[in-house]
């Protein structure tokens, strides 16, 4: 096991009619709030009318960042940062899914920021002194509900880049699992495929000898293949959609990742070049893509881990180890295709045009992966394997 | 799956020479310092002379509480508040086991109460305003690191009562898994049994639907199992030790039982009531205890429950329950005497002379447990059971 430094500050207020108790939590921080939210589905479920009488029972100002897209743009960043100038604000609420959460992680970095805040993005500048930020979650998916990682995608260059500071992480997060009722079966799909895959990135390192993070990441994706279909089949199943949100959460806020490598990571930074252009669902993507990129990765030095999947998580008996991980990379995909997602590019009406762009840009910053470097000519390979 | 507040504040910082980073750690909070310890060992291993060394190096003012006993006894923990009082102490660092962290809780507590500190342990007093304090943990056991809970035993009532606060967590531990290497082999072994115990107080309670809580609990088991003979047999075997101390923090800092009736804690009122008297090692009188109270306690409502734990974790194959269920517990008794821990009262010299006072005052403030309430006559029977 790795050395490593674990702090999770973020408090979970996790259940059912948790958002009742947010203001004494909001004012621990502050009193002037910009309040972050997607399309009109807060509206619809009944949040934005509950948090409004909240506001206004308890004094809180605040001003309003609406219509924040799936893979956020800088450009609603930008609009949001304008606004806490503009209006002193002070406090940043994102009520919504993990694109509302990375934008409003986005918007409290950039505030006290100079310059503009796609220098976070290439790594130009740091985060010193974000706002601080909170958020109301309703998809059960990225996990940035927990963690201080955010991507953010660039309409201008068709970039989609990651950023990430533990001072971004939420200082709380309201997990109702109620919220998620109304959630349709493809995002349902799509985010149970995100949570999968973020425990595979967890999951896939050079690490051994790390049975605690093993067992925990293999509960985890255990979770997934139990309650992943039920929700589809069964929206308003509680007990299905509370283990899937919290699994989300625990699943991307450093308890599987600690003391090991901090994770793979190639399959994600293939699929934001991928979701860049073609704005497809992070969650199709990554389905479509992680059963090929676990092909062409396995070799007979990783194959121990692939097969200690294959045997804790999906049952395989095969003895021996080649044959039980190439069984077990069978059981992922056949789980995908059971939540319906998409197992090919073409599903998702993409060709092969792009795949060298998508694979330069990938290894823009060096070969990406720690289970084994992936540089661009890999990448492309997985790519073309995945049409 | 019950609502719940997630809020884990101490940081852990985990692994090799760790402690080389305490000392900005410690002036976040304070200058002024307690070193509280136990007995020499911290001595043998070095820890004091480097503590020592960079106390000096960085002019922190310290002054040492030595000598707190397994069991710690209230006089030690008065004896610190004094101590604190006299000396302007703003910071408490505890380094050595459970014991010597839970002095270190109760001094933190009792330093800005006006009443004597044993209030606490009564329900006299709460908590308000205590010293902050942290860890530099020596032995995987107790979980005191990263939770607000301590025991402390009263010599002249023959007591032990526990307490607890959400700001007693450590602000900080420093986990280095070499400092364990030199706990014996009893020890070593106790240790792993009170680990496997809070995960048994955790899973064993009326809930259902709570997977994600129920397959990290069987995972922290699987970590036990797997590490908890090969510590006594190689102790310097860092895999090892390093797994067994991660998993003794996460079985009991709150992870596996938030959003749960948090836990049973039936096997381990009627434990501190043994050691109480009898100054048993608290591993050891557990090992004892928990197959007998799961014997007890096991009925056709919950045999399922015992049933899953025997299936995941110790690979069970019986398809009925109560049959499954059976051979689980046959399983504990099993891996506890592998551990070359006591299976009956007579093995540590404990007759049946104390058995109706342990079950009067194990039950002082009304049945204990969850899974199963237990009255005083129901206590009498388990300690019977256990001779």
């Amino acid at each position: 096991m790795r050395n490593f430094n674990y702090s999770i500050t973020t408090t979970i207020l996790f259940g059912k009619n948790k958002i009742e108790v947010i203001i004494p939590e909001i004012k621990k921080y502050g009193s002037r709030v910009l309040l972050c939210y997607g399309g009109g589905s807060i509206k619809k479920i009944g949040i934005y009318d509950k948090l409004l009488a909240l506001f206004k029972e308890n004094s809180v100002y605040f001003v309003e960042l609406a219509g924040i897209k799936p893979n956020p743009r800088v450009s609603s960043v930008r609009e949001g940062i304008a606004l806490c100038r503009e209006h002193k604000l002070d406090f940043i609420l994102a009520v919504g899914g993990g694109s509302v959460i990375d934008a409003s992680k986005a918007i409290a970095a950039g505030v006290p920021y100079e310059g503009d805040v796609w220098d976070f993005m290439i790594g130009k500048a740091t985060v010193v002194d974000p706002l601080p930020l909170a958020s109301v979650l309703t998809l059960a998916a990225t996990g940035s509900e927990m963690n201080g990682s955010a991507v953010i995608s660039n309409d201008e260059t068709q970039d989609k880049r990651p950023m990430g500071d533990p001072a971004l992480r939420p200082v709380f997060s309201v997990l109702d699992p109620e919220y998620t009722y109304s959630v349709n079966k493809w995002h349902s799909a799509a985010g149970t495929t995100d949570i999968m895959s973020h425990i595979f990135e967890a999951y896939f390192t050079p690490d051994s000898g790390v049975l605690v993070q093993d067992l925990m990441s293999e509960a985890l994706m255990s979770v997934c293949i139990k309650y992943g279909r039920q929700v589809i089949d069964e929206p308003k199943n509680y007990e299905a959609r509370a283990n899937l949100m919290w699994a989300g959460t625990l699943a991307i806020n450093g308890l599987i990742s600690y003391g090991k490598i901090p994770g793979d990571w190639a399959t994600h930074m293939i699929e934001h070049e991928v979701s860049a252009i073609y704005d497809l669902t992070h969650g199709a993507g990554l389905a479509i893509l992680f059963p090929v990129w676990m092909d062409y990765v396995l070799d007979a030095e990783n194959a121990w881990r692939f097969a200690q999947m294959a045997r804790n998580v999906w049952g395989v008996k095969l003895a021996d180890d080649m044959a039980a991980a190439k069984a077990g990379i069978g059981e992922v995909r056949k789980f995908f295709k059971s939540l319906d997602m998409p197992s090919t590019l073409k599903e998702v009406n993409i060709d092969g045009s792009h795949i060298s762009v998508m694979a330069e840009k990938a290894t823009i910053f060096g070969p990406v992966g720690s289970l084994k470097k992936l540089y661009s000519k890999d990448i492309e390979e997985i790519l073309k394997r995945a049409l």
